[in-house]
């Protein structure tokens, strides 16, 4: 070893940092940074001249003026081609979760053409598709519905979807600016797993009504009640239906195959659902369809959405629902933007903003809600909003009518087909082998939601995931210490049998944080350790003189905590065994500091390294200290 | 340093441990352990012959057979003299506190007969004194009284209370058995000590009435209500009954300040009531004080508690109260339970079971709701619980009448002078000094408690301390190490300014745990010091190539914190950065190959220590790999 260390013990305690701790206001702004702003989004603001600050705020709030500056006709060329490929998933599919929220197709249209407008200006990722999503679209339907029947009363629906689109929008905003990105982080991949699943699961039997051609149906979302209203139904059941809607979920499914054996055709099964609704529109008007029991999307009007700011209703007798429909969805797109940031962080490499998108998300759905469409989010896909939105718009204008004939029993299919893909049955056998606890956190939110209802399910399994939280800091790990033989390394013994102790020495590393909520057992947990090596080292005639406790890993404490170090001081000082601590971190240190633990022990007690304890223990360690019995 | 630490990285690597993981059951059955049995009460049963065993076994559940064969005439002297002296505190008190509860005096020497002799058979301390307390008092009187009004109804109120006292105790008893101490973990010192503050003020708030010789009071216990009542009746307020109040109060303050002056003087505190309510009878007795506004005690009848087994009432018209303050008295029990096992092994330095001594307050409980007692519990004092209730016994035989003469006002100085001495100023500073968040989550208990009620404070405190738990493992702290010169120790360059960088490395420390709810800041975290750390070594014309993932300090990963990893790999690797990690522990480690995480990176980018990694990356991390890009 490096001789500098061997030597008096106040030669070694130089090496201990002892300053003052800083000021209260200081480290709470450093705590708010690291809170809110982990990705310290404005690190390259720092030290710029205010003219070039305020041209990269705008940029930065405003990325259209970052990209559009450098657009091209290359990059158009690209953009259109990927264009006019997702325009053509997205009609079938805005159509198809319009129904899904009981609300007129056209709806559904109108939503893909302005929130991607918008969100071109002010979002942040050119890999972001803007449009409808089922989860979304089924959370409205379920949560309107309790309020008011889509059939007997579809213009109010309709304006209490607009309505929660708005709210949804507003919280999205709200959600955005004061970065509370932090929300979701106790949505874990578990949860939204199994979330997912049980949604898809719930969609996919809703379809059943669509496929089976069935007329009655229940307004539940929960398995059982579906099951039933099914089987309550099976006389309705249209065998033409039933079969037209097998053969279209079939096509769609070997689409999706064939994207996942070549990823290079991708855009087979973007263009399967256009196949689809193609082919059913032209089936149904020449075989009249509807005669025999397919029933058909029905009239759709030409033109580029109306205004829908005087639908906005908040009559205090319906807004409760709105209001919740807005916020669970809010959340979600929130966890769904930060999920997708993250996924772009792994493939494109491009660093997303989740928090940042919110701010594009809310605004597209702020304006939606006034421009008849309903909730919109961002999903990854390799696609440009512009031209998807001007292809959307030429639909508008002329295509529409043609899809009128659109047999339903098409879009039951496309759903169902988009929602098995949404069951990742290999997550979680993953989950299972390798998590036990994460794996039931998983089932927990797909069987509430499939039994129970959606936020039911969603919020048991966060307070799982929670509660699992709650015990990891209750619980810290300690562990015992040994040196590796020809080495100045100290490792759990456990981990490394063949690590081996100090002679009249125990050595702890503790887990972190210390405090109030683990603080108690942690003494028990010492005290135990210490009665251990005690009966271990009398077997071999040796005996617990100096317990070393290593705070290298320990990254916080509290005042509980201080004090219960204390507390072990004193009980250990009372068996006559010595204590000192190893390594303390500076956020430790500092606390150790204020509450004038150090004054009490004494500095002489703390050391930088293991190896330095060992030797200071046997150098200065003589006198005898009180810690006074007030307390700390 | 060491000459076996140098050299290829075969031999670095053959240091790192990469055993198979344990079993999922065995790890299961650990952590249960950790969970529910930190102080591993059965340790030395181990090993033991079957006899003994049982021996051991009937000691640990019934300690009277422990400690009563070796009672000795000596110890009985001692402990004499003791009882004699908590006696005559428990009687005064006895009277206050079932006064405090609205129910009969003699309710509250009942309570100090039975219950300290259960105790004694079931407890392990015999420094635990058993008797009724203010707080209980309080919040069963608090809720009981929104169900039934105890001047109306006095008999069924007090069968109610009777029965919250069995419910109370047979909580306590399941949480005993079931070592349900984990709940409390979560009651920090900051909380206990608000919430103790805020119940002592509106108890002392309460006693106004008795001092003031109020007719007509309040029922609610918020402070404002209380102010309000006494300010609407302060025509009442009689000036003889103020006078005397006020002079006992201060005579009691006086004795409890001698006390705090010498404490060998304690008994002068300890019977300093005493000598209030005798005087006060005397008093009363001699100037026939009801004439003058000064109520007394009245009647109380000879002879030891009665049964009130066909009491208990179970009526589902009330049911509710009795539960409510049966689920909270016990809670709050277990909680100080809990408190007292800690001081104890602070000061007598004796080990008590905070658990063990649930099943013997329960016990007590139980057969104290069956026999005219209510609700008692464990407060620590020099004393004991066998003599003192034989002072209760002759009391209660052939002293109790005598009592009837005591005026209320004088219960009300006893019962403010106690509640005075809960009010710990100098603890709330010193929160406010060493820790702002410690010293809110105190003053929320507190003023929750004083002006809303006395749960809501209590869930309002804990709720922000769970927050704050969440906090801590949501945004663990992470440095970046330098090596401190003519060492191989490696430390935060923040806390050791003296520490220097290492060429084209970038050494990162973790927090711990790694998992779901901060796996997502923890990415963002290290790209970050990525890229700050390539902005500063450029600048000295240096750039980053290895990063070190020092994980020694990470107690526990899950899948989620498992594919964060994955991800930081790839996210580097794209920027031709490689990444190692260093020294994972031994929950870690079994994650880490669990997931296959291991054979995804290779062993050869684990080490065992900083400086074996810093070699390593000069010698054998040439080759590039693939993660792949599939789900880890």
């Amino acid at each position: 070893m490096a001789p500098a260390r061997v030597g008096a013990a106040g030669e070694i305690l130089n090496k201990v940092n002892f300053a003052a701790p800083r000021r209260f206001t200081t480290a709470l702004k450093s705590d708010l940074k690291e809170t809110l702003f982990p990705d310290d989004p404005f690190h390259d603001f720092k030290g710029k001249p205010l003219n070039v600050k305020a041209k990269k705020a705008l940029k930065y709030f405003v990325p259209i003026f970052e990209w559009l500056p450098k657009y091209n006709r290359k990059l158009f060329m690209h953009d259109l081609l990927a264009g006019i490929t997702i325009a053509s998933l997205a009609i079938p599919q805005g159509i198809s979760y319009a129904k899904l929220a009981n609300i007129p197709p056209l709806i559904g249209l109108y939503s893909s053409f302005v929130p991607p407008l918008i969100y071109s200006v002010f979002g942040s990722s050119k890999h972001i598709a803007v449009g409808t999503v089922a989860a979304s679209s089924i959370i409205i339907a379920a949560t309107i519905e309790t309020k008011v029947n889509p059939t007997v009363n579809p213009q109010l629906y309709l304006n209490l979807v607009f309505t929660s689109t708005l709210i949804s929008g507003v919280t999205q905003l709200i959600l955005g600016v004061f970065r509370l990105g932090i929300l979701v982080d106790f949505l874990s991949h578990s949860t939204i797993t199994g979330f997912m699943g049980g949604t898809a699961t719930l969609i996919c039997l809703q379809q059943l009504k669509g496929i089976l051609g069935l007329k009655h149906f229940t307004t539940h979302t929960d398995m059982v009640s579906v099951i039933r209203a099914i089987f309550k139904n099976r006389k309705e059941i249209r065998w033409e239906s039933t079969v037209v809607g097998v053969i279209f979920l079939v096509f769609l499914q070997f689409t999706r195959f064939v994207k996942q054996k070549k990823p290079k055709l991708f855009w087979v099964s973007a263009i399967g659902p256009m196949v689809v609704v193609t082919s059913g529109c032209v089936f149904a008007y020449l075989a009249h369809a509807e005669k025999h029991g397919i029933a058909i999307v029905g009239h759709l009007r030409k033109g580029i959405n109306p205004s829908s700011l005087k639908n906005l209703d908040f009559d205090p007798k319906y807004i409760s629902a709105p209001i919740q429909a807005g916020l669970i969805t809010a959340v979600i797109a929130l966890a769904e933007g930060i999920a997708i940031g993250r996924s772009f962080a792994i493939m494109e490499n491009e660093q997303i903003d989740g928090n940042k998108e919110m701010i594009a998300f809310g605004l597209m759905n702020i304006v939606g809600s006034v421009t008849s469409c309903y909730l919109t989010t961002g999903c990854k896909t390799q696609m440009t909003n512009v031209v998807m939105s001007m292809c959307m718009m030429l639909t508008l204008f002329f295509l529409a009518p043609l899809f009128s004939y659109t047999p339903l029993v098409a879009l039951s299919a496309i759903i169902m087909s988009a929602m098995l893909g949404l069951i990742e049955y290999d997550k979680a056998y993953h989950l299972y082998k390798t998590d036990k606890f994460d794996f039931i956190i998983c089932m927990v939110a797909f069987f509430g939601v499939a039994f129970i209802s959606m936020d039911v399910g969603l919020m048991l399994s966060v307070g799982l995931a929670l509660l699992r939280a709650l015990l990891y800091v209750a619980r810290p790990q300690s562990s015992k210490l040994g040196n590796i033989p020809d080495t100045n390394l100290y490792r759990d013994v456990e981990q490394y049998p063949g690590a081996i102790g100090i002679p009249k020495t125990l050595i702890l590393q503790l887990g972190s944080p210390i405090y109030f909520a683990n603080s108690g057992y942690l003494r028990e947990r010492i005290l135990r350790w210490v009665r251990d090596e005690k009966a271990n080292k009398a077997s071999q005639g040796d005996d617990v003189e100096y317990v070393l406790l290593d705070l290298g890993g320990v990254t916080s404490i509290d005042i509980t905590g201080v004090e219960t170090l204390v507390e072990i001081f004193r009980s250990l000082e009372v068996k006559e065994i010595k204590v000192v601590i190893v390594n303390p971190r500076l956020e430790v240190m500092e606390k150790l500091t204020v509450t004038h633990f150090i004054d009490k022990i004494g500095k002489e007690r703390v050391f930088l390294s293991i190896e330095d304890a060992i030797e200071g223990c046997k150098f200065s360690l003589t006198r005898q200290r009180d810690f006074g019995s007030e307390e700390c």
